[in-house]
């Protein structure tokens, strides 16, 4: 090239900023909903390619197959067989739209009904993807306070309270009852009650964001809101990412038709990636339940080796409820520790993990939380990554003074 | 439910209406890019995505395997190649972004570009995909005539130099030049030169679209706009939905790193899916030269029977210029025949057709055209889908008056 092209002037004035080349994972990656590499099934997933492309491989021919946009039919039929029995929901496959990943349904929601002034309710502790997406959006959230079950509801009902009062009606309550992210609380079926309850008296819809709900381990998994409802006003995702593997990108939509006809209406991708529903509409059926009893123990298995470590290397020096569930573990770190100063830190020595301020919205001790992803290393990899953080703590803030039976 | 919950008001203003419950293809398909079941080759995608699950399934634990968030590398590796040799393009697996089908690169390049009240240059006859996005966003296009060479370049330079009169920078000229959508016209090289030299004059990127470029019969496929760039200007998109089939979602975005840096930013979708990216790099390298020769042969032979159909039965009532490629037909019926009305009134008989307006943006004679895609038919439903048009067009406008030796 003689000159490169200077697109700088050209750029939408809220584009985000470049992003950077992608150089690998961090050494020590805590980041991130991966999962565990050993636990994927290579052979049952062989096989069921094998079998559901040697049957249909030539109706890829057609946009989104001989399905039509709301995708794969034999998914949403094993879809709708499975929440009905793991989360009480009864839905048609008419009412589930296959998407790439809970994040498009999230979008697509998003899409539906805000719009930039527009306020919803959220967890205090929160996904970062969906905080940075409505701030992107300049939609107000509110928060509520969270318990290690979940939301508050007395703090649920005082928001609604207030909004009413100011004549503010929120588009909708933003929940992940079952393995809250980044808590992991499950919230207990008295106060999904209380949830709906309260969603009825103030008139406002509820979104479900149930992506974690497969990786129980300790207790039971409720019935969804979407289940209990009686009113049509939960809109519900989930998704495949965490309990088959991320990157198939496979999520669903669950919602009443006057609702999913609308969010259908925004899906203007031509369809989301007919082999992988495929795929997994051939694996599943047969093998998803077993599948997701030797995740959890995996899982479990990696927590356990997470919090000895974590007790370890940091003693008393953070605080935090053990998971039943999900992928991460979300820790209090002493008040000297300012978190966004330590991930800021510990990635220059490449370690990776979510400072708190980022997974939180008005939360008063943000800063003083990370949030720690223990699905995707091995046993080694947590223990090593964990030291190497508790280094980078004490060089840098002084705690953990003591730890491993050493002075740091 | 005792009560359906009214969402009514709660959608954004602008969000589209309820899409339609799908009912299964209509019975005489002439719309959407679907290509020809019978040129999917099964048993070589199932050996691929066997060969390739076996070797690598368990690195879909992790969000975009190994290969970070521009998508699978050995498919990058695969392209670079690919463009090398078929459209002179030298780009590094840095400057490639795999993306959920071209529309996915489209979205990225107006998410980067384009605000409400932008201006950009398209082509008076174009994909409708495009023309519907650019309207929700407000943008004004302004349009180029073109011929059966493509855009026209004097033309273009009266439009270049009346927007500079009017001191109106237009973001981007937006092209397909290669199997043009819809009138499948090839841009020749001088025009290509011109083209460039005419961004170059006016300092305008060009954003050019090849998702066709691999459905080539008759004549060569010129060197892409981006190859014969010295200025780092040109954004390109390309697609396997074309060339391989539309359900797999795989298509791709190519430019230099200032640009692709920004458009990889707004990516907020965890990664395409991978598994498909992982299936047509183990498929592609053994393949796809002669698939799309084989390809090539069944889409002419359909384009044969497609004509000879329309000669007996429309006869002199319709004209059009016999394409060099693609899946397409842009054809012109006499000005009797308000083309959106008869493509209402088709519909109701099972018979889909793209009116032209829009494929149009400001052509004198879009209500007088109609686009047929002929990829996906056999000869038989082409023939008795054509009969059937020329049937309502006859009752309804009086044209054809006679074909098909027989009065109508």
């Amino acid at each position: 090239m003689t000159a490169a092209f200077d697109f700088s002037n050209q750029f939408r004035d809220d584009a985000p900023a470049a992003a950077a080349m992608w150089k690998g994972f961090p050494k020590h990656n805590f980041v991130g909903g991966h999962n565990a590499p050993e636990s994927i099934s290579t052979d049952d997933l062989v096989a069921a390619a094998s079998r559901v492309l040697s049957r249909e491989a030539s109706t890829l021919a057609m946009y989104s197959g001989h399905s039509g946009p709301q995708g794969y039919l034999p998914l949403r039929e094993y879809l709708s067989a499975k929440l009905k029995r793991q989360a009480g929901i009864e839905c048609s496959t008419d009412e589930i739209l296959m998407t790439s990943g809970s994040l498009q349904a999230i979008d697509l929601v998003n899409k539906t009904l805000l719009s930039a002034g527009d306020t919803i309710v959220v967890e205090q502790s929160n996904y970062g993807g969906c905080l940075t997406r409505w701030s992107k959006l300049k939609v107000n959230m509110v928060a509520v306070q969270v318990d290690e079950h979940g939301m508050c509801m007395t703090d649920l009902a005082r928001v609604l309270e207030r909004l009413k009062a100011d004549g503010i009606q929120p588009k909708f309550i933003y929940t992940i009852p079952t393995v809250q992210n980044p808590t992991a609380s499950i919230l207990p079926l008295d106060r999904r009650h209380e949830m709906l309850r309260l969603a009825e008296a103030y008139d406002v819809p509820i979104f479900e964001d149930e992506c974690y709900s497969d990786l129980i381990w300790a207790g039971e998994r409720p019935p969804a809101l979407f289940a209990l409802d009686k009113t049509g006003r939960v809109i519900f995702t989930g998704s495949f990412s965490k309990s088959i593997a991320p990157a198939l990108r496979v999520g669903y939509l669950v919602a009443r038709w006057p609702f999913l006809s609308r969010a259908l209406a925004s899906k203007s991708d031509a369809g989301s990636g007919l082999i992988e529903q495929m795929i997994l509409s051939e694996y599943c059926p047969q093998h998803f339940d077993a599948h997701v009893i030797k995740l959890n123990k995996l899982l479990e298995a990696k927590l356990d080796v997470l919090i000895e470590s974590l007790n370890e290397n940091f003693g008393t020096s953070v605080e935090f409820t053990r998971p039943p569930g999900g992928i991460f573990l979300w820790l209090r770190l002493p008040d000297a520790v300012d978190t966004s100063k330590l991930t800021e830190i510990a990635a220059t020595q490449g370690i990776a993990i979510n400072p708190g301020v980022e997974w939180s919205k008005d939360h008063p001790n943000g800063n003083r939380h990370i949030r720690v992803c223990y699905a995707s290393g091995s046993a080694d990899d947590i223990r090593a990554g964990i030291t190497a953080l508790a280094d980078v703590c004490h060089t840098e803030f002084g705690v953990p003074v003591r730890s491993a039976n050493r002075e740091r």
